[in-house]
């Protein structure tokens, strides 16, 4: 494919299926064009000699244009977009419905449309798209009412309905945007194609968007974390609740991954997740408009005590912090303020104050080197005029170059305020939460442009083991394998306790003595999934009981299950558990991101309070680490009540290796290694031991 | 004091202070009043003959005043309210600042000024309060700049600001109020007044307000509770977070109580709770206006299924869900809605949709029995008019008596359909999840209607062991007091392990002998705090050994610290931990609330992952029994993971036998039983020991 970026800026676009018939898709596009597009229109009809003044052309193919936009109904609409890349239109939007969306005859349509597109190497839009606009060139290629206002947030929507509801809106707020693109099906571009585009576009401040779904996980979150080292991403991505997946998959046919799996990976890529349309354009606007706070400490600068309580309040509930100031702040505060003031944050400079007194205390809060960014904060009084506090609010960011929300409280009064605060991008809010809220935006994505990014390690391992391990496994028809698979963890350097899986008592004898102490003894066997309701784990064998063991073992599975197959029977070393923690490290993939790697403690922590975590691998070193630090039960780790910390070191290098198991072989769809035991280091001796594993794997992946 | 009704409804008000002085506080209140006041109006003020066209008179006691606004400055605004008590002058407003909220001064001369109002059984409202407002006599009896509109929310606030704020906001919006109260200081009339006034209006439909403190939190919830059954009570309380309560305390010199309690007691009261002011009126507004929904079930029909998505989501954050339609419900959208439709619910009626589709859609899903109430959500279109929409959705909601939520989104398309939704009570969002948040409020309200508040049980206790206990303790100069204060719980029926506290070797044996099996041992003293580091507890000791350790304990006391009083040594009965769960059930004082109970599973639960609950005491049965289903870990009291549940009935009363031991006793400031072990239930015995118990208690409120 080539650049996206001719597809925003075309010279000449061509309207296959344009007609002047009042009421239809083709006539509102070819209008919207005429209208405002700075660029030259070329009617495509073979029914007309001309539509709406311009003439047409009977192909797209005659058309010589840079941008085909289809609208013709979707039994001849691949046909256009074929004529179109035969004859070199290399960027292609389809409006048409009736694809993937609509059934299997639609779904075979899609395929054979993204085929032509590859073939032509046509960057191709939809179907089943609104269209695209750009306002460099007032190009508004979609079938909407309403053209967006210019500006430098640029816009992707998998619902097009949500691109007219948010455009007739933005345009009343003067919000404006650099390009706006309706996903459609995403046949051949998705998001990631777009993110891309955008990252490199120096028109484009912040990317935003709504989406129900993302086509290739692990693709998305590599080009995003690239392009928010400098453009931040905004999104909203729906089906967060199990009611709202279901909806946003009978909505376009979405197969969404779980929400777990967006959580981790959006938060993988860099990009910020907005919970409503309010809160991406609060966050966007605040982006596009103002500089990054250097500290995440705020100052509240009110004549209001109450509303300066609230605003306390939801700086508490966000990642920002109350700004302490230094003390040459609080003399120039006591200078300025009166008695019943408050010099400390939240600044009071109470209702009588003027304009003057204002603008100083706001001018004092952020020359303190302790403050990132302001509140202002005002209700309404006969003293002070918000106009004159809207130009004193832009006149200092702009000297302190420091970002600072509005919240000018009322009603019609802000109205003249809002003009002004608007003009130098400071959004207004009634609602102090609000306007902590889009500072704390920027505070986030501060820390993401300064996140590093380390790659992940990669360790010496055996993968010839594992594959045939894998292959054995496939080759019995066996898709679930349990303990047989514990040398597929010491293959990939997990460590497990000593023992082996022996199919003799002569040998379980000779395992045991390889042991230190007494040994645990399990049946081995695929078929035998509950083994201790059957009484096949014997725990604390000691070396003279090892060879009955054994035999009861094999004797209480065969009286069980008489055709269950047997592998033998573990003989493994006792894990002393009164020191340590039983955590789980897990995988299961997801069918957008891959291979999605889970972390909790064991037992309860799992099972009831759902107090896990999650990444998608390949995980980086930091990556692991912070999965240990932020589940809540992570002091159990650090050594609470009196512990020893465990080796925690041990327990990331775990989830490491297997994130670059899991990796390496797409057949593992499920692994849990539970319990993974964590003990308190002892000299050189990783303090880990994986003691149970169990996976699900996909022999045609093999 | 008299009812609060004139006071927001006098025929003959005085201003004490009135000034035609421009910029003057006298002059803005009394100009208020001679612009909108109903009744008549008496300047009060010995320099003028008239002010503003109205004869004055010298003093208030001349009056004849239903009701004083007193705004004359501090040193004499005491004399004035002395003036107008003595004048039979029964509502005062106290405009007036410079008392509590000014230092030791102010404080002084704010306790002469509840006095006076005391003595005359006066009505006194502030100081330090922006004055009050009724639209139906047009009474603006404040300085603020704007009269309120006419409607049915009484509005009470602590911060002055805030109500001009809100005024200015919602004159613009159309929001109207029935009564506006600043409450200033408080010094007497507080919310807890203002909601039983208002509980008793029948021009008053929803009560709101911003408070940083509840004066007399059982009072308050007392009283809340029984308003609420008829009115709603919507607050916004700040001070949720520690720097936001910090706040609160400098701008009031509230003494904020912890949030905790104000979370506890706000519920057990009945009250709503909004985090921001946009909540806030979000709600009042439905609850004014709107039915309240008999299922929480709700159907979301919408022209547009990215926004459908949106609500679904917001729907699955809410306390709602999404309805499942009938069969008949399904089969009728089959025959209004297109193929590409959707008639599962969100409800899609397609882009293309006209009014009349939309409308029957609506109409079909609110005939059906399964929905509560429904969400009308509309992307602007060519085929369908907003104030179409509009019209029909205020008629349906009419014709189903159920409550309607709008989200029309877009800009200026929506101006004239906001009118019409708004005449009829139905606020339109931009936002999907305000629309779905406003509906979860009604919800929320049906559910605090239907609530069933049963009393406390008196159980049968020996309230003068207790006593004698405390009085022990108190006259040893002890404020905190362990083990030895055991028999206190079994006086109020709390049951402990068997045992004893012996003070001598012979009486240990005895002691041992009473008891079934082995016993643990424990040094009573109440100077050593950790027993367990000097090795002052002695576990599984056979009637045996029971002689020797009693001696080995008073050693190790004796040595450890020479001077600590010892009370004895405590002998108990082991109680086995395997099949049980350790939990724990406390009490602290709030300043506001008084004793606030709290309810969690020991050791790490409470420690580190802080999964408590808390109640103000007294509780009744149904709220112990919620204290012990709400907390997180409730499935591991109900029997998780295959084993059989504690026995929860006696978790529940021994919660409610310590509310009223805590009530009985102001002078236990805190007290915690930890571990109260809870057993399965077997046969007649009961199934928790409280197996230790701390408390501090203050002599003084014996």
């Amino acid at each position: 494919m080539g650049a996206l970026s001719e597809l925003f800026a075309p010279g000449r676009i061509a309207v296959v299926g344009a007609t002047a018939r009042e009421g239809s898709i083709g006539r509102a596009i070819t209008q919207n064009l005429v209208d405002d597009y700075d660029g030259e229109v070329v009617p495509v009809n073979p029914n007309y000699d001309e539509v709406l003044g311009l003439s047409c052309v009977d192909s797209v193919g005659d058309s010589d244009a840079d941008l085909a936009v289809v609208v013709v109904p979707p039994h001849i609409a691949v046909d256009a977009v074929r004529d179109a890349g035969e004859n070199g239109v290399e960027n292609v939007v389809v409006i048409t419905a009736g694809f993937g969306e609509t059934g299997s005859e639609g779904a075979a349509r899609e395929r054979e449309l993204r085929e032509v597109a590859e073939e032509h190497d046509i960057n191709l839009v939809g179907p089943n798209s609104l269209g695209v606009m750009s306002t460099p060139n007032g190009m508004n290629a979609t079938f909407g009412p309403d053209n967006a206002l210019e500006g430098s947030l640029s816009f992707m929507s998998q619902s097009g309905a949500f691109i007219t509801a948010v455009l007739d809106w933005a345009n009343d707020e003067g919000v404006g945007f650099k390009d706006v693109v309706s996903l459609g099906n995403k046949a051949v571009l998705d998001e990631t194609d777009f993110v891309a585009e955008w990252g490199d576009d120096p028109d484009t401040d912040v990317v935003i968007g709504y989406l129900e779904g993302i086509e290739e996980g692990r693709k998305f979150i590599d080009t995003a974390r690239e392009v928010t080292q400098d453009t931040p991403i905004l999104l909203v991505k729906s089906g967060k609740t199990d009611a709202g997946a279901q909806a946003a998959s009978s909505h376009t046919g979405t197969i969404a991954g779980s929400d777990r799996a967006y959580e981790a990976g959006l938060d993988q890529a860099g990009v910020l997740r907005a919970s409503s349309p309010q809160e991406l354009f609060d966050a966007a606007q605040m982006l596009a408009n103002q500089p990054l706070p250097d500290e995440k400490r705020i100052a509240v600068i009110t004549n209001a005590g109450g509303p300066g309580v609230m605003a306390t309040d939801a700086v508490g509930e966000s990642n920002l912090e109350m700004a302490s100031f230094a003390d040459e702040t609080l003399d120039a505060f006591g200078e300025k303020l009166p008695d019943e003031g408050n010099i400390y944050n939240p600044v009071d400079v109470v209702g009588d104050a003027d304009i003057d007194r204002f603008r100083d205390a706001l001018d004092i809060a952020l020359a303190d080197e302790n403050v990132g960014c302001a509140l202002v904060l005002s209700a309404p009084t006969a003293v002070l005029d918000y106009a004159d506090l809207a130009e004193a609010t832009v006149e200092l960011r702009e000297k302190h170059e420091k970002p600072v929300a509005a919240c000018f409280m009322g009603g019609e009064r802000v109205d003249a305020a809002e003009g002004v605060l608007r003009e130098a991008g400071i959004p207004n809010y009634f609602d102090p939460a609000r306007a902590v809220e889009s500072l704390d935006a920027l505070g986030e994505y501060r820390d993401i442009q300064r996140r590093e990014y380390d790659d992940p390690v990669e360790f010496d391992v055996d993968r010839e083991h594992v594959r045939s391990i894998l292959e054995d496994a496939a080759d019995r028809g066996d898709t679930r394998i349990g303990v047989e698979a514990m040398s597929l963890l010491d293959a990939y350097g997990i460590p497990t306790p000593d023992g082996d899986i022996v199919d003799s008592p002569e040998d379980a004898v000779t395992a045991a003595q390889d042991v230190d102490g007494d040994v645990v003894m399990k049946i081995v066997s695929p078929d035998i999934l509950h083994k201790s309701d059957i009484g096949g784990v014997k725990v604390g064998v000691s070396n003279e009981e090892v060879f009955d063991a054994y035999e009861d073992l094999i004797t209480r599975a065969r009286n069980y299950q008489p055709d269950a197959t047997i592998l033998g029977v573990q003989v493994q070393e006792m894990v002393n558990l009164d020191d340590g923690v039983e955590t789980i490290v897990g995988m299961n993939r997801d069918p957008q991101f891959g291979p999605l790697l889970m972390f909790g403690l064991g037992g309860i922590f799992v099972e009831i309070l759902e107090d896990t975590t999650f990444r998608v691998a390949p995980v980086s070193e930091n990556e692991a680490r912070e999965m240990t630090d932020e589940i809540q039960t992570a002091p159990l780790l650090r050594g609470a009540r009196g512990r020893d910390p465990v080796d925690r070191d041990a327990i990331v290098e775990t989830i490491q290796r297997l994130s670059q198991l899991v990796s390496d072989f797409p057949a593992i769809l499920e692994l849990d290694i539970n319990p993974l035991v964590a003990l308190p280091k002892e000299g050189d001796e990783t303090g880990v031991q994986a003691v149970d594993v169990r996976l699900t794997i996909d022999p045609d992946q093999l």
